[in-house]
C-alpha cells in the first residue's frame, strides 16, 4: 500500500529544505558551470572535463604534456595518442604534483583508476588515478544500493552505513548502506555485488532481490574539486532480521532508520552530501516524497538527473567555445 | 525478485532504439531550443513560454495586446495586470484566431484551461485554453498511471489503452492505462483519482494501492506547436482478474501486454509519442531496462528528466536575451 509522508504541502516553506539540499549537491551545476571561468579539458579532439584556473596554473609547468589554446581550452598533447601513453604520462604528472603537495585532492591518493571519456558510452581515452579526476572534472560513475525493510508498524525503514573515520573522503559521515565507484575493469552489476559483499556481507541468496532502478546525476563542487557524478541505483529489500556486517574495514557501523529519521539525517552535516541524491530518489520512487508533501517535486527530480551526458560538447570542430556547452 | 530483460548489452546497436525514442520526444529540447529562433513570451516581467516566428506573425495583428521588444521578446501588454484581465483578453484573441483558422492546434479547442506560470511553484499569472498553450510554449502538467499486474509466468504485464478515434489529439493511438492533463482547479492526486475512475473504472478499493513515483519531463514539438511536458507518474499494481472499462468515451479499448510487447509497441507510430517517457520510466524503475540490456541508460534517464523548471529564465531585469536560457 502506498504510504504518503505526513507533512502537508501547505505547511511547507517557500523553498523547501529538500530543494535546498538538491541545490547543495548541484552547487557547481547551478553556479560555476553557468560561468565561463572553467576551461574545457580536451583529449584527441573530445572534451572530457573542465579545469579550474587554479588547477591550470599548476599544469602550465608541463608544456610538453598540456597545450593551452587561445580559445581557453586545455589539450592533452596529441603526441600521446594511445590509451596507454596518455594514462602513463598523466600518472607521472599526478605523482609529481602529489609530492609537491599542491592539491588537497591528491592527499587521498587511492591507487585505483577511473576511465576518462566524454560520456558513458564513449570509448575510454585513458584512465586516471581516482583521487585526481576531480581536478579535471572527469565524469565519475558509481553504484549505490538502498537496503531497506518493510516493517509491519514503521513502514519502510532504511539501512545506512557510517563511513570509517580512516576513509580518504567523507570520513565518519553517514552514507547509503552500500556504495562504490566504478573502477576500470568492473561492470555496474559486478560492482554492486562486490561492494554488497565487502561492505555489508549481504549473502548471495538475498542478492537475488537486487533490482536496478535507474540512475541519478548531479554536479557537485568541494574544496577538492569538481564531481560530475552518475550513480547507478539499486533497491534491495531485506528480511526484517538481516543485519549488515562490514568486512573491508571501510564502515564503522550500520543503523536502521525510519523514513522520517532518514529525511532528517540527510539534511545534517553528518551525512555525505553526494549520497543524498540516491536517498531522495529512493524516497520519491516509493511515494514517500510526493506532490502531497513537497511542492517543489518537479524541480527536485530534475536536479536529481542533470544532463551530464550531453554537457561536454566542445570538440575540435567547434569554432567558438562556451565553457563546454553550446 | 528482480527481472532482467533479456537482450544483452553487447548485442545492442551503437545508438539504441530506446535512445532514439528519447531523442524523438525531446526533438525540441535537442534542436529548436538550442537555437535562437524562438522568442521568449513574457508576462509581468516573467518568462512563461517561447513563441515560434510563425506564431509571432499572427500576434502582430494585436498590437494592443502583445508588445514586441527590440531584444526579441514578446510581452503581454502590462496594462492587463490581473489574472482575470490577462485570461480574458487572451481568450478573446484565441477565439478570433480560431475562427480565422490559422493554427492547426486551435482545431482541437477543448473549453478547458491550463494555468500559465514560469515554473510549477510559481504563482499562476493567467489561465489559457488548453489547445492553445502549445502556440506559446507554456509548461504543461499531467498525471499518468501505470496499471500493471505481476503475472505468475509472464512477470510484469502492463495495461495500455487505445485512445478513442474521436479524441482531438493522437486519436486512435496507444497510450498509458490512465492519463490526463492538470486543469485549473485540480490537484495532482485528485486528477489521478478522477481519471482512473472516468477512463478505466478503477474501483476505489484498488486505488489504495496507488503509489506516486515521481515525474518525467521532456520537450516535444509537433506540427501543432511546443510541448514542455511534466507528467506526474503513479504506479498501480492491479489484481490478475481486474479489467479496465472505459466510462467517458475517450478510450476505444484496453490491452494487457508483456514487457517485451510494450517495448515493441512504444516504438511504433501507433503509440502516442509523448506517453512513451512514462512507460520508459516505469520499465527503468522496475529493473526491466538496466545497464545489463541498455548501454545508453544514463543518457536516456537524463532525457526523461530534462530541466524544464529552470529553462524559462528571461525576466525584465535580464539585459541580454538568449532564447530563454542564460
Amino acid at each position: 500500500m502506498a504510504i504518503f509522508f505526513k507533512m502537508n504541502a501547505k505547511e511547507a516553506p517557500a523553498i523547501s529544505q529538500i530543494l535546498k539540499l538538491a541545490q547543495k549537491f548541484n552547487n557547481f551545476y547551478l553556479n560555476g558551470f553557468q560561468s565561463n571561468e572553467y576551461l574545457p579539458f580536451v583529449i584527441d579532439g573530445h572534451q572530457v572535463g573542465l579545469i579550474k584556473p587554479e588547477v591550470k596554473k599548476h599544469l602550465l609547468s608541463y608544456p610538453d604534456i598540456f597545450t593551452f589554446q587561445v580559445n581557453n581550452t586545455v589539450h592533452l598533447n596529441p603526441s600521446f595518442h594511445t590509451y596507454e601513453a596518455r594514462s602513463k604520462c598523466l600518472d607521472q604528472v599526478l605523482r609529481e604534483l602529489r609530492t609537491k603537495n599542491v592539491f588537497v585532492a591528491l592527499k587521498g591518493w587511492r591507487d585505483e583508476c577511473y576511465e576518462v571519456r566524454t560520456r558513458y558510452t564513449s570509448e575510454p581515452l585513458m584512465k586516471m588515478e581516482r583521487s585526481a579526476t576531480c581536478l579535471f572534472g572527469i565524469c565519475n560513475y558509481g553504484v549505490d544500493i538502498n537496503g531497506y525493510i518493510r516493517h509491519p508498524e514503521k513502514g519502510i525503514c532504511i539501512w545506512l552505513q557510517k563511513r570509517s573515520s580512516t576513509k580518504q573522503t567523507w570520513p565518519g559521515k553517514w552514507d547509503n548502506m552500500v556504495g562504490g565507484g566504478l573502477s576500470t575493469g568492473y561492470g555496474v552489476l559486478e560492482t554492486a555485488f562486490k561492494e554488497a559483499e565487502e561492505e555489508a556481507s549481504v549473502p548471495s541468496v538475498l542478492m537475488t532481490n537486487l533490482t536496478p532502478c535507474g540512475s541519478v546525476s548531479f554536479f557537485f563542487e568541494s574544496e577538492r574539486g569538481l564531481f560530475p557524478n552518475t550513480e547507478f541505483v539499486f533497491d534491495l529489500e531485506l528480511p526484517l532480521n538481516f543485519e549488515p556486517k562490514n568486512k573491508d574495514g571501510e564502515v564503522e557501523t550500520f543503523e536502521l532508520l525510519t523514513v522520517e529519521d532518514v529525511l532528517s539525517r540527510i539534511q545534517t552535516p553528518e551525512f555525505k552530501t553526494t549520497s543524498a541524491p540516491v536517498v531522495l530518489d529512493f524516497l520519491i520512487r516509493h511515494g514517500l516524497i510526493s506532490t502531497e508533501n513537497e511542492r517543489h517535486l518537479p524541480e527536485i527530480i530534475e536536479l536529481l538527473h542533470v544532463p551530464l551526458q550531453t554537457m561536454y560538447r566542445f570538440d575540435s570542430s567547434t569554432p567558438a567555445i562556451e565553457n563546454g556547452r553550446s
